[in-house]
């Protein structure tokens, strides 16, 4: 997954102000409830709903679980964040396993390893405890309902936001991503689809790895540069590779020639949208992903779905099979209201 | 549309017990609410929201509504089914632009033709009507997301029906569908990579055009059985196919030796599953769109999602773009529980 090498350089920075502090909890006596809020739901107080994730000291998670906080305290309940602070499945497993053993009212959970975490995810559920996933999936378990990025559908809005960064000229475009990486593929074949499809005037000449490293991005791009001095555009399918990408655009003085499209809104890729280096970046719906997760965890808690015709008299799932979250496109224009207040 | 033709068998049976009554509303003060449902909500009485459908006293949209309405009750507001009761798009238009005036809290439509129902959805949303869209989408509108099955996805889990029906022997089997039908000619291609990736033990051999007509889709399946005589099974995309194709076999005297899975759960369907002519049925999960459906609508009116960081400085949507309500197989062993009671 891509978020986990990325998440090497963000570690450093977040670990001490974010994931020291490894649970954060939250309920409904926090602050930053509207009227309509405050009086929509009572009780239930008692309820714990933990989100789980790995690399839990990311940035990137930081808006998944604000929704997630946010509809539990449109429900008056308790959110919990936590997860695996290192890339160990080993520990994300083991905080599963510590979480169902406080019989819990609901698990959110993004799977490090779909495969790994499978048969805990089950034995929640067969536990009577709600569980669904969200960002990286676990297909193969028995989880109600998938939240997520269509990754290839991503990889065509990166081309549209290139294309319309070129300008209708058009020219010679490059790629770099994470090669091996399911997401990053999928990101790319939408990519190579779009330019296929509909943006022909953009002819993608080459696709590098950038290794989840900025350096090693940066001299990639570098090397394409060199290679391809009319080299109008890139897409780099990965934040960290975003911001090499934007090295060694400023170190090539092509700052405003070759326009960049990376992904997702850390910090440090929406200053340089600010700064103009990078043009536009695709962000995620990540807090849609937590919002509507706690959402389905409480309808299953409570079941509310379909409480007369009882839907587990049919066997059959009573929540969406997969909740296609959605992507944006961040530009110079609606930057500021990205950062995380 | 498939289920515009389809309904044309319905249409009679249901158009004065369901139908006369153009529109049905519900209320917090119905009865059917469980003590978790009632505590939890309360207020918004004079709020309405609208699911707007064409045909509409088809018996297919029964479940969807009993999902809005049952997501409206938790919620303590007022629903209200209505639509075209014809297979007309200008009744349909005229529907929802009466519905608009009369300033609803929120509308769910299914869209007959979703070019023309585009600037009538956008007026209703510039007017801070939250809509979505359900079962039949309208992508060049502005509506908030659409719920509804994943029709190539469909065509897999049929195959996989099919598969288990016919055993590990394997064999020829052919496809009923609707040609030139977008979200059948999606079944059927999903049908086929299963055959291909999965199921290489069942041989496509033959489709054939229902043309939504019982007596039609009969006589081409009969007319398959006596050029296949090994013929083991069939796909029917439509329940219309579906209840011709149990004719045909049925005629054919060949009840057991050639198994039908067909599509969606209206009575005829049901009926025929248990009686064991028709061996399984595709239930598309129209329950989880109305419910869904309701409850985007609510979040949307109430702007419960991320209140305090707006989404709509963000300018970008706060729904998700799609939601997979998944499908699920009918049989012999669960076919009671899908009757609607």
């Amino acid at each position: 997954m891509y978020k986990i090498k990325k998440a090497r350089i963000f570690i450093t920075a977040f670990f001490l102000v974010f994931s020291l502090a490894l649970t954060a909890c939250s309920n409904s006596s926090s602050t930053g409830l509207n009227k309509e809020q405050k009086s929509a739901v009572t009780g239930e107080k008692n309820e714990e709903y933990y989100m789980i994730t790995f690399l839990s000291g990311m940035e990137y998670w930081k808006s998944g679980y604000k929704g997630f906080e946010d509809a539990g305290k449109f429900y008056g309940v308790k959110t919990v964040y936590t997860g695996a602070i290192q890339y160990d499945i080993n520990q994300e497993v083991t905080v599963l396993e510590q979480i169902i053993a406080k019989k819990p009212a609901g698990i959110a959970i993004s799977c490090m390893n779909s495969d790994a975490l499978a048969a805990p995810i089950d034995k929640a559920i067969s536990q009577g405890i709600p569980v669904v996933t969200f960002d990286a999936d676990s297909p193969k378990s028995r989880r109600y309902s998938f939240l997520g990025t269509d990754n290839e559908y991503s990889g065509y809005v990166a081309a549209k936001a290139l294309s319309e960064q070129i300008g209708s000229k058009g020219g010679e475009v490059a790629v770099i991503t994470l090669p091996s990486q399911q997401n990053h593929e999928q990101r790319v074949e939408g990519f190579k689809k779009a330019l296929e499809n509909e943006y022909k005037n953009l002819k993608l000449i080459e696709i590098g790895n950038g290794k989840s490293d900025q350096t090693e991005a940066a001299k990639v791009l570098s090397g394409f540069l060199q290679l391809h001095p009319n080299l109008k555009g890139v897409f780099c399918t990965d934040a960290t590779s975003g911001v090499g990408a934007a090295t060694a655009v400023k170190e090539a003085n092509k700052v405003g020639q070759v326009s960049i499209v990376s992904f997702d809104t850390e910090r440090g890729t929406l200053d340089a949208i600010k700064s103009g280096v990078i043009s536009a970046s695709i962000a995620q719906g990540t807090y849609i992903m937590g919002y509507q997760a706690m959402n389905f965890l409480y309808q299953l808690k409570h079941e509310l779905i379909n409480p007369v015709d009882s839907w587990k008299e049919k066997k059959v799932n009573p929540l969406p099979s997969f909740v296609d979250t959605g992507v944006n496109i961040v530009t110079k224009e609606n930057v500021d209201s990205f950062y995380i207040k």
